[in-house]
């Protein structure tokens, strides 16, 4: 039984995680770390569940008391770092997600794991759909070099091309050798046609109402084609990821940063 | 039984609808229109099966001596016009695959078939899967307004966008009420992500090995999402659209440009 | 300016109705009717958003007493029915999103609209990409017979195939000659894999977490496919559908079975 | 630069074997065996290629007098099996593309290949992007048990489900726990709705025309689905895979059977 401790219980991606371990048989709920209501049981608080686990504020109290084996951290990349640090001072170890960390904080939060020998892990995205297309790609990519990507939101998103599609074209891109794509002579007859280049492949970005969050990376090679797609459709799909990260971080003893690096 | 002269029996479409018309059971092969072996039957000729029908070079003397219900017309846009006005004049229907028409040229040609009240079908594109998928996303776009294309060949199309997207689009825009889609502060952190702008619209082109000629339409409103794709292989698809001209050329007594005007 | 009456403002498609009629500019919502709160205004039932629109309970009351233009009615077949008829009879034209009815009282009604010259429409299915996704298959098969359906839902689901797909066969059906598709020596090496047999196509059930309600249907040529997708995300989706059903009652004096006989 | 002999240099396959090595930079074909034309050079050939490469009809003594690094088989499973002990014993590392070998055989030939450190490749299939397929569908299934298989051939065919799509659903099963997949209470209303059973997981068979060959496997878990698709257009597909092997067979001292498990 691995006993957990969940920091920001009320947040969105907090209630999924309080659902996720109580679900789970061989997980326990040891206690929630929340700004309010120290000292009080969550079946008194009215955003939380009717549960008996016990309310702390001050994450150092609370490993001291409860020595659990995990915190899953969902706060803020502020808090998140305050706590993985005690968390590790506290023989915890830390699941985080979040994307603030400098090089400077993984490297010392890395150090601390090591000299702990405490597993740990960093992950600023829990999809893990998502994960393995990156993955699947950054290994297709050594295979069949030619790829373009087409990431497709809802049309209220600001930014174009999204995150996890910049991400993708840098890990295909750190596997192949350097090409430019396309015929050399192509030319647009409407701007933009071809899309964003990114290290001699294209990016695509759709924005269109009724879609959510879905992205295709298309890789074509003489006579085939193979494409890797993942639709996401909403928060509960990061809780398989936040397991997984739990079950690797008892495991592990050092700090890993990006869940792709603890899926075989 | 539909007695048919094809014109241009040895070239890649040619060869395809010689071979469509032999095989479909209401259609005959009367005689070809060729610019060499004049006088011949094709059974003599390397290049072309071994069937006991005349060959001509001259088309005038061939409609006059073999007196056939349609002409094929799959040569060149000049030969093709001499041929359908000939073929018009001597009463019978032709079907003619070219884009060289200019306007007036159509119009000349439309007074002629009225006059003579016959059939007659001018065709860009007689492959039908492409003519419906353009037909299906101008419908959708009355009910469905937010629209996006993504049309996909092979790396060694030199254009961008393709003519069919861009084709897609102008029908799309015909029917909806002006729009500029996308939230109204999106940004490129890589320009070119969001694609090509046509009248609010965006078209992205993706080139790739292994490829050969494809495109989604994408229609999103809230809650859903509809997408229109056709995908072409290679040039026996353009036979059935071939086929659906001749019996339409057959019931009809204008010029019809375009097989979408065919389509119910 | 249309005024409009709903009835079933509680449930969650009548709250989605609430929420259309008031953010269309054309429409206004004039009146709502709930089996309970006779008489209140909106804003005093906790249920109701803060509107001050009167509560009727009795329909008959509140077509003479609001003479609206149109009835959106999404309570249940039961209540729609005595609605449906007390609204024709009150010279308001019924939009009814139920699929209770049986032929007689279709033409019973039918007939008592074409009295009294008021547009009515009764619909099965409101989300408007799924009645374009079965409108254009039916087009499709005329040109294109050969057509298989893959339709994919929540493995939630109990009946498989599901409604829509079946309406979907039925309507290729109707317009294609007989065909038995497949090789006529086709063998199944694993019972079921070739899918379910409607009218000599063939139609396949996904069943999956993570899916919503999601159907491609898929036709083969000679060299090329095309392929129809909806994706249905969430009950949203319907609201376009009920509005355009509005629009159309207001224009015709018969009554309409289906959306799919409203769409051009 | 590694010497390569090609057997069977007249038959599909050889054919695209022989222009890849000949347009492969680090490749040299340095003879080819075929079953007539001993002695002469292909060039006097008229069925190759116009090269100044020497034709031997026994495999031995090619390779005393040519003392090449690798042999391409693709003859047929009998004389495929001869070559490649006639080439181990010969000091020259094989690649083989055929199915017909026994456990008894592999077993054989892979102490011979140890014995002699010789590396060597048996080959079921050689299109990357279908081995790429079939390994990440396992990867998958450890993190997103849930999956269905969607495979689709031109109507041709006449056995389904195909022997990748079986294959991708073993692979699978090796690594998920046992789990009997959708609802336990889900009926079909059309038998074979649901596909074809294996292990708990369901694959579902497509035929139409125009369809070539395709398959797509849909993994399912909460809020998201992830899918992968391997669209194969012809023979030319498998050019890439013989080439890896060729590479993969020069760094080996083993057998390897398989070209998934040359794939990082």
């Amino acid at each position: 039984m691995t006993r957990i401790v969940i920091a920001g219980p009320r947040g969105n991606m907090g209630k999924e995680a309080v659902t996720m371990v109580t679900e789970t048989e061989e997980f326990e709920l040891a206690a929630v770390i929340d700004r309010k209501y120290d000292g009080m049981s969550m079946r008194d608080v009215d955003d939380l569940p009717n549960l008996d686990v016990p309310v702390f504020t001050d994450a150092g109290e609370c490993f001291e008391k409860i020595k659990p084996d995990v915190l899953i951290d969902l706060t803020n990349p502020q808090t998140g770092k305050v706590h993985m640090k005690q968390a590790l001072l506290n023989g915890v170890r830390p699941v985080i997600g979040t994307t603030g960390f400098t090089e400077e904080d993984v490297a010392e939060l890395s150090s601390l794991a090591e000299e702990k020998e405490l597993g740990a892990i960093i992950a600023p995205n829990f999809a893990i759909g998502a994960i393995l297309m990156m993955k699947f790609s950054q290994m297709a990519a050594r295979y069949m070099p030619d790829a373009e990507i087409i990431e497709q939101h809802h049309d209220r998103k600001l930014d174009a091309p999204s995150g996890t599609a910049v991400k993708t074209a840098q890990l295909i891109s750190e596997v192949r050798q350097e090409k430019q794509q396309g015929h050399p002579k192509e030319e647009e007859t409407l701007p933009g046609a071809r899309g964003a280049e990114f290290d001699g492949m294209r990016i695509h970005s759709v924005r269109l109402p009724g879609l959510v969050a879905h992205q295709e990376v298309l890789f074509g090679g003489e006579g085939q084609t193979l494409k890797i797609r993942h639709d996401s459709m909403n928060r509960r799909s990061f809780m398989p990821g936040v397991k997984l990260a739990c079950e690797a971080a008892m495991k592990l003893n050092v700090l890993v940063y990006g869940l792709e690096h603890i899926i075989e």
